[in-house]
């Protein structure tokens, strides 16, 4: 038997450098040999896909936000259930784009939704499942939303306005705050090459 | 102020009548001069059928039961909140083919998710609104399935066998029975006159 495989979540705020660093994280894997799979929320099987595909479509249509927060946890149902957990139990470690504190960040801070129907939400669909590390790419609003923008066509939330991402980011520094044991907390300020560095240095610890 | 409007549900298993039995609800409430609006579940708002798609089309991915779930109560949320309960405010009357019956017969008895945690997903999406009558057409499961089969193509959820289905009918019946104030149960196997008499009884009671 196998030991279970290690999960490994990377958050923060639209631009801060996610994508750029779960690449990263897994090179610095790759050279460790440790064997893994790259995934993204809400995302990561074709239907989780679909979800993910209407979630982020700007729309006409008002969308009720406990809608969004039922899509994000259908999807992460999906994810979890038929991707992430058949990959931790086979030993491979998984490293995902996004997972749940987006979901508190977002779907909580920013929409106003009750913590406490999201931690129930979490608890029915997770049952107890968290990553083991959370690197947190923390920043200024302003700073990702400029790298976002940069980019082009802006998706549903990206078009919400600075204090949605205040919200969010405040309440991604509490959580951190309130396990630091779970979660690694990166300056995104800083040049790229000093933010690997600090990564580096936390899974250096995980593996 | 307006009163409330009233909300209907119809509910059955697959070609039991349903679709046939709402148009005739409409016509009654039309002749009866009750201003009402016809929709469905799931579904019922662009962004609800968009859900509706992903629920109902089949796909070679193997659909999680939990995903299924919270799909279903996503489309519900954004139906109530932009749908029905603004015109149920504005003094229409609403009747839908299909609601949260549905959820415990097919995801609940059909799929075996706990019935405590599909109450606890109505409590926090309904905030106790529930329809005030339920038209539950019952016939024995082949039945309805042989009338959906003529019918060509079948998705995701007709595509499943019998017992499916009488694990689901159970459980609408035992709902029924458990609170005969708000459901009418009509045989669906009578000639189609004789169903939509009983509607008719069923409807002057509540107008
Ligand atoms: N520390 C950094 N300093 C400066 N630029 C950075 C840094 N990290 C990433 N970038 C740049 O910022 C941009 C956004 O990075 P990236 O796409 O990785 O962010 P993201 O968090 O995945 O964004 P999104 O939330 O939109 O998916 C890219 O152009 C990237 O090269
Ligand atoms: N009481 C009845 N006796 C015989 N045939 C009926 C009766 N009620 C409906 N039908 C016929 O059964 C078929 C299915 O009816 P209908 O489409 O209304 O069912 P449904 O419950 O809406 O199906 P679905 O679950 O697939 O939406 C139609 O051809 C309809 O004319
Ligand atoms: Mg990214
Ligand atoms: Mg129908």
């Amino acid at each position: 038997m196998t030991a279970q495989g290690k999960f490994i979540s990377i958050e923060g705020l639209e631009g801060v450098g996610k994508s750029t660093n779960v690449h990263f994280v897994s090179d610095y894997l790759f050279r460790n040999s440790v064997e893994h799979i790259v995934t993204r929320e809400p995302g990561g099987t074709p239907l989780a896909e679909d979800i993910r595909r209407l979630l982020l479509e700007p729309r006409e249509e008002a969308v009720d936000a406990w809608c969004e927060l039922l899509l994000v946890f259908g999807a992460r149902a999906q994810h979890l259930n038929t991707k992430i957990r058949p990959a931790l139990e086979e030993g491979f470690w998984v490293v995902s784009d996004r997972f749940t504190d987006a979901t508190f960040a977002y779907q909580g801070a920013g929409r106003g939704l009750p913590m406490g129907d999201i931690e129930h939400l979490e608890q029915l669909v997770q049952r107890g499942l968290k990553p083991d590390l959370t690197i947190l790419l923390d920043a200024p609003a302003d700073v990702g939303l400029q790298r976002a923008s940069a980019r082009g066509a802006l998706d549903r939330f990206e078009n919400e306005r600075l204090p949605f991402f205040e919200r969010a980011r405040d309440v991604y520094l509490a959580r951190a705050k309130a396990d630091p044991q779970r979660y690694l907390v990166v300056d995104a300020t800083l040049p790229l090459p000093m933010v690997q560095q600090h990564i580096a240095d936390g899974l250096s610890k995980l593996i």
